[in-house]
């Protein structure tokens, strides 16, 4: 079910045809794209977990972005909520709106990485929906499994919980302030590294494998600060020990040389590294260092959730009054 | 899970608490929006059969267009694939791309229309996502039950079927070319009947009812003859006795006249009236008029599948070669 609207020219037939077709992977229920619907192909022992999400150009790529970093951030954003869920990605549909810039050499580049991805998360292109825009606009909508009982929520923490961060946090940050900044001095193989940070985020898919021993969870994509008060959510605080926040070696240098272009605090409210932020029981300690070390995902214990609302420091100080705390400001 | 970019302002949080959240229905799995992601409430005993539709202001609607249409138009493009497929609908995801043209007012009317819909067609919003575009853009991805068996398959027809469609085809069109060429000579009652045709199209939910005669089914979105097309699907020809294709009495009348604004082939040519085209065996035959009536639904039997490819009149007359038939053209 690849859809065309009916404005279209001749042109976007091939484009499915050359570029679309081989990402259904030939699966079951995508009709191989000839039919008006689909099915999705999940047991009936699990709950079928849904998310979408739209990235516009110039307000979430630019039009000269590689679209290899276009097609990895449409995913990716997407793939890290399914595992906030605690779900595994199993399939998605992609409705892209294109303009005349779009040519065959970004299509190919384009579609060459959803294979590389799909291949990568275990996951087939489902269906979609091709039409024209004067901006580039794009929805992936992503469907994983979880049993009922498995499935996280996002409300879910307890007082006394430990709060984990995954991965590091602040790569994409740096990326994203190198790429706004050209006076950024900083060695040639280090901008490099940080930049694709930000062009090419890998979502943490530990969600999946550790729904267990999470009370709750999100993805931190709209910085640790708004993502844990969110978590959080009016009901509860958390005392975070800001030593502990997990920052690549380069970036913490950085950080100790007191670059005014860039703050820890500033790294804490800006998300794009999709890593999760959950909170777990105090028993369950060994358990994840175990799950962590065996998926080679690295997990960070920063905190815990206090009874009084707002954001602390370990020594009591606040950092973030949750009350006014407004992440769309 | 209603999610907003990063970068959108303070009022898109108000928007999905004024507008959006009561279009949840309150029901289990959309966590009341607040979630990274939902889940789908489907029986086990059901497959979940997925469409998805984009539409773009500028190529599908225009910004001046009443929002209760934008809003009947991106509901009704996908629930008429799912009742070709045979399925329920239940559930359905929503993102839109706004601009600075979007107010509170064009919201209400927008969301409104959907609640009345939603209503009507019983179908809850799972989640979605807001975003900001130069363009309007809406995505919606519906989701509708059906047992694995009973799915049809648009590519499924046999020898000697009959074709069948169900209520009026060409009053979209008329619409269509009233607001396009001022000159259109009718009665301001009849202008305004046509008008609404076009910018308010109703899916026919036929497909749900009477999967178990249909052998092929798809909703006339690219034209009748591009859609038996599909269904043909280049091993096939039809025997159409053009007399029997259904239309309004008003629009016959017009017709009859021989108005050179509007010819029976335009028709043919034209989607968005949203009806559904179908192939059964001929046994079927009382089985669906009896079905017919008892949900209130026309139905109009208009030809047989034959083995000569092409679609041909009564007098078997070559009326389109499906071979050099493209409706991308």
């Amino acid at each position: 079910m690849i859809k065309i609207s009916s404005n279209s020219k001749l042109s976007e037939k091939i484009i499915i045809d050359k570029f679309f077709k081989k990402l259904n992977f030939n699966k079951i229920g995508t009709y191989n794209f000839e039919n008006d619907a689909a099915y999705l192909n999940i047991s009936s022992k699990y709950k079928t977990v849904v998310t979408t999400d739209t990235i516009v150009e110039n307000t979430d790529f630019f039009s000269n972005d590689p679209p290899e970093s276009i097609a990895q951030k449409i995913l990716c954003i997407n793939l890290s909520d399914i595992s906030a869920m605690g779900a595994l990605p199993k399939t998605y549909t992609l409705n892209i709106s294109i303009n005349s810039k779009i040519n065959y050499h970004w299509l190919k580049k384009f579609t060459d990485t959803l294979n590389k991805l799909q291949k990568k998360y275990n996951i087939y292109l489902l269906g979609g929906d091709i039409s024209k825009s004067k901006e580039i606009s794009i929805t992936a909508t992503i469907f994983g499994e979880a049993k009922l009982k498995n499935i996280i929520s996002q409300n879910n923490c307890n007082l006394g919980d430990d709060i984990w961060i995954t991965g590091n946090l602040g790569n994409s940050y740096l990326g994203y302030s190198i790429l706004k900044n050209k006076n950024f001095k900083l060695e040639n193989k280090n901008l490099l590294y940080f930049k694709n940070k930000y062009l090419y985020p890998k979502p943490c898919m530990f969600g999946s494998k550790a729904y267990k021993y999470m009370n709750s969870a999100k993805d931190i994509s709209d910085g640790f600060f708004g993502d844990l008060s969110k978590i959080l959510d009016g009901k509860y605080g958390a005392r975070i020990n800001t030593k502990l926040i997990p920052l690549s070696d380069i970036l913490k240098k950085i950080l100790n040389k007191h670059n005014p272009l860039i703050r820890l605090e500033d790294i804490l409210n800006w998300g794009d590294d999709y890593q999760l932020v959950f909170t777990s029981y105090k028993r369950n300690r060994e358990k994840l260092l175990s799950l962590s070390k065996k998926n080679r995902v690295k997990i960070s214990l920063v905190g815990s959730v206090i009874k009084k609302t707002g954001i602390f420091d370990d020594s009591l100080q606040i950092i973030k009054n949750i009350h006014s705390f407004d992440h769309f400001s």
